[in-house]
């Protein structure tokens, strides 16, 4: 506590400070107090206030509250209206956060002024932002005119979602709506355009609740990609928040051995190495070890960011002078971590984990980690190709640059391309995907039996260890592993990327290793769902809508029986909005244009929602067997837009529609 | 003091707290001692030091220090390494401070190590930003090869610049570089590539001294410019500082009684006005009114440098999230600020100073400020064409959320081209524009006397108050006012902005404003004689190179007697250096390409240097009667480049030579 006190005329203040970091937060608050009686009018701070009586509690040095005491009388009402400011000491343009904060407090309007620029400021988030899905009765469609006259910004209400009865069909098409919209504004109101430029991240658990203690995962992965498809700048700030932590990685990396830069699995504010070294089982009471800071192929998660964000904005300047970085030495640290297996002749990738967490190492391992998970090693290869391709996209200058300053050898380089093409990777029998080696060596797991004994074995990881057991003795996988590759790439990109490196995977195969994992998956992350419902849908639409049903209710409904109070799951909540986008529109920003491939499943009416390519805004409304795709007036270049794989070009303000 | 102690296993470190913003400053150092006897190693710290005997200091709670004997026999050298790490509370990515700078020295390398990172840095600063023109004799010529290879990073030492006599002719060309680079070298001391994204403004005395508290004030007109050059994402930092103080502006316009927002002549870091009240005359030792926070031209400043970089660089984005923004708001101001005058039928601005400080008020009145200031007048037409052309640029929908947000009525708007056409300029006879109403009425100036009594009159302010009289009453300017105009815009652009303004001011009666203010003007701001260099090139250009050749001695001669050392004048630095890109190869970055109009005095031999133009470098070297220009290889598309007013197109990797 750094000082608190009376805020002059009215109000009080409070100043905190973290203990580790020493980050300072200031908070000014006011309470007015007004009844029917004196017109709802509240006293002023220079005039006698005869509806209430207040006194300033802080006996406490480090607590200050006001009391207020109302006279009411039967059938009164009484109107309370709280303004509080709130700055902390890493806000921009200020002073120190406690006297910003009495001055904004100060400088507020009242509630009704406070709410129009309120109204207005999600107003035109939504009209950026919302996506409609053509729910069956009308519900508010902010991405509509303009609402600054006070109409409703469209932001769900708890009202609204407890309309529906969890989980029943009623009205379900309503109540998709609903839910998409609860995450983004969920997402909005953890990464807005307010958060460009701040240091900040992504939190795995938004900003909503205190789980994993406001940490950075691999969940960015979900999350970002969100933002490319309307205001990319924000991409940017959190990628770069990821650069200004690369020296952590190096030191990181330094420290277990291998060359470049390792991020972490979990990370605070000084992007180090966060991860628990124990969990604790609430099943069992048990603290026990936790490997899950092998999950090496966080850093493949912030290649892909990057060249995502790179390919939807052609940011040169970005990859010049960050993203470049990130990818030279993620990709060195690849090459570092892979090891030649002459026998083989493919190199490998020993001791890591991947997104599933029931397998941290081999059942009778003394210490962590797995062989060759397929996952990651696709990713590793990949993520070398594509440093291959930023020092071709930078430009001979910057690229001789970066070889001095990160002091890259050309030996080096030359081993990139070929640690790239002959990195193995485990399949099982029929060219399904193995997700890690010797996973078909693990016993079958009797998941009717444990479904009979535990109802929602979500979770399986602590039952199983309450039991004495562990989940690394079976075939069961916590979330999406394998099949993610099939998330982040569309089918065609997986196939080439596989026949590079030697192996045949074609969409039978897809279609297998699909299945393998959907019998042998849990759904213990969030997360999992999610990427099941994106890529069930090649295989078939309507499956694949129904587990998008069913990954929206990870928060609304709390499925995991009590995280969702410990904080939203942000990945998950980004993750299907990203279905509809990539999946039902099949959007895809390139650096030819939109690539649009629609393909909506029979449950939605309809699709409506805004993206943005370059400078540009394009409406996009799907409904059944015709896409209309407008463009916005702003700028004279048309926008070119592939669908159903032709190119054509759309000018300022004009209209295509497609018969599908 | 926030904490200090040892660094285990070796050094200091110590945690300072700014008082009123509680910024926190960490600093860890460490001190090896070495002879030649143990072959300039130092002891490690687990070996016994046989060298010194150390001893930490921290008797008082508010320093640390480290006491190191050794002893020294006859001849012997001994080698003292000193490393420190240093930290803010506002770096990005780290955790408190102290730990991070105690982590950082623990990291570092040793002297040998750490000047190659040093050098390879400075190797890639100097490759963008050198100038060279054309020395006699050999000096670095960091823009040459790579230099990663332990060569001299170019930088000017002390040795250097001492070896000219101050102000001598003799190796007039090798001290003029020398000078260059010197200004360079200080600009990228104090903003960097470092600094983007950093929430940090251009101090107007860069960062080595206290002077002027590292306030922010319109210097950064001449400072930003430079930036757009090499690097615009700097000039965008830059420019967001200042986005982040529009509500501190805001709030200043209100509290005046004027709409929009009106940035303060200087600001620290919370943006809100802190121009001192009362001057110190060291001259007499009195205490007087200071009436400079009436420079409103401040406003014009920030909307020049935005136009500035959105025409360099055509960043959308940023006029759209960002700058349009503050251009609209100041724009605002400017209407506001404006009162008609129906006997002119003109718009004027009244109460208000030009950068000229010897003129706070008229003579005889009471409170500070002049009528019709016509470089702020002229200016402020000219915002408010920028806000008219900002609205259309930045899209239908971004305007209605503009619109909207800033609450712009429709009859505001209207009224912005008409207080921008209608807005009154005072001139003398013979079309010289009157550096304010009633200028011309004021008493000429005894220059001669003066000169013969003081010598150095530059700040001629100080003297006359100390006679009791005061420049208030003379012909007299401190620095450039008036002819401003023709600093920032090119004459053809002035003379049509006054025709619209129903002016006529042509090139005969430029040189008359020009002539009339060099004898009036007694260079009492350093920027003072780099702006008279810029605008007489345009009357002759070896004239314009004299003063330019006067303009470099500012701080390296510290000609005001004593300013240097309280830290050096930035806006000078970008400006002289602005003069050899903007004057004698002529450049200008446009939306269309890069504009060449070389024109170089005879003085100089040659010029060499590069330039940066949309994500592509351009090699420039011009030598009498001829104009190179190189592009790189990095992009396929070629530049468009005008040179003597025709335009070509240059391919990557092409020279253009033209016979000028």
């Amino acid at each position: 506590m750094v000082g608190l006190g009376r805020v002059v005329p009215e109000g009080i203040y409070l100043i905190a400070r973290t203990t580790q970091s020493r980050f300072e937060v200031g908070e000014a608050a006011r309470t007015r107090v007004s009844t029917r009686n004196d017109g709802w009018t509240p006293a002023r701070p220079d005039e006698a206030d005869t509806t209430s009586q207040r006194r300033i509690v802080d006996e406490e040095t480090n607590r200050i509250a006001e009391e207020i005491r109302v006279r009411a009388g039967r059938g009164e009402t009484i109107r309370v209206e709280k303004t509080v400011a709130l700055f902390s000491s890493h806000d921009r343009g200020i002073g120190e956060p406690g006297r910003e904060a009495r001055l904004a407090l100060r400088a507020a309007g009242d509630f009704d002024r406070l709410l129009v620029a309120h109204r207005r400021a999600w107003a035109a988030l939504w009209r950026r932002y919302d996506v409609e899905v053509g729910a069956e009765r009308p519900v508010p469609a902010p991405a509509g005119g303009d609402r600054t006259s006070g109409g409703s910004g469209g932001e769900p209400t708890g009202a609204d979602l407890e309309r529906g009865e969890p989980g029943a069909e009623h009205d379900g098409l309503a109540r998709t709506q609903l839910i998409l919209r609860l995450h983004i504004f969920h997402l909005l109101q953890t990464v807005s355009p307010h958060t460009v430029g701040l240091d900040v991240g992504a939190p795995a658990r938004g900003l909503h609740g205190e789980a994993y203690r406001g940490h950075v995962f691999w969940d960015e992965l979900f999350v970002l990609p969100f933002y490319n498809f309307r205001q990319p700048s924000i991409t940017r700030s959190l990628l770069l928040y990821r650069y200004h932590r690369l020296d952590a990685a190096r030191e990181l990396a330094r420290e277990a051995g291998y060359a470049g830069a390792m991020y972490p699995w979990q990370s605070g504010h000084d992007g180090r190495e966060a991860t628990q070294q124990l969990h604790l089982n609430p099943l069992s009471g048990d603290w026990g070890p936790d490997w899950s800071h092998l999950q090496r192929h966080v850093n493949a998660a912030i290649v892909y960011n990057i060249w995502r964000y790179w390919r939807a904005t052609g940011d040169r300047e970005f990859l010049r002078d960050y993203g470049a970085e990130m990818v030279l030495e993620i990709a060195r640290f690849w090459a570092s971590i892979a090891s030649w297996n002459a026998e083989r002749e493919r190199y490998e990738i020993i001791g890591v984990m991947g997104p599933d967490e029931y397998h941290e190492k081999y059942p009778d391992a003394e210490t962590g980690g797995l062989r060759n998970n397929a996952y990651t090693n696709v990713m590793a290869s990949w993520c070398l190709r594509r440093a291959l391709d930023v020092l071709d996209e930078v430009g001979a200058s910057r690229r001789a640059e970066l070889v001095a300053a990160l002091e890259l050898e050309e030996e080096e380089l030359d081993r990139w391309p070929e640690v790239a093409d002959r990195m193995f990777v485990p399949f099982v029998d029929g060219g399904v995907i193995e997700q890690f080696e010797g996973y078909t060596d693990l016993e079958p797991f009797d998941w009717d039996g444990y479904r009979e004994r535990y109802g929602n074995i979500e979770r399986l990881d602590r039952i199983l260890k309450a039991e004495g057991d562990t989940p690394d003795r079976y075939q069961v996988s916590k979330q999406a592993d394998a099949t993610m590759l099939l998330y982040l790439f569309e089918p065609d990109e997986v196939e080439q990327m596989l026949a590079r490196m030697g192996y045949t995977f074609d969409r039978e195969a897809m279609a297998r290793t699909i299945d393998y994992y959907r019998g042998r998956t849990s759904h213990g992350s969030t997360l999992s769902k999610t990427v099941f419902a994106s890529v069930v849908h090649h295989l078939d639409c309507e499956e694949g809508c129904r587990l998008f049903q069913e990954a929206l209710r990870a928060d609304v409904e709390d499925v995991q029986g009590g995280t969702t109070r410990e904080g939203i799951h942000l990945g998950a909540m980004a993750g299907t909005v990203a279905i509809v986008l990539r999946r039902y529109l099949g959007v895809e920003l390139t650096p030819e244009g939109v690539v649009l491939a629609p393909e909506m499943p029979s449950r939605l009416r309809r699709i409506r929602c805004r993206v943005h390519w370059r400078g540009r805004w394009l409406d996009l409304e799907l409904e059944p067997g015709v896409l209309r795709v407008t463009t916005d007036r702003d700028l004279p270049e048309p926008v070119p837009v592939r669908i159903d794989g032709e190119w054509r070009e759309i000018g300022p303000g004009e209209t295509t529609e497609v018969a599908l």
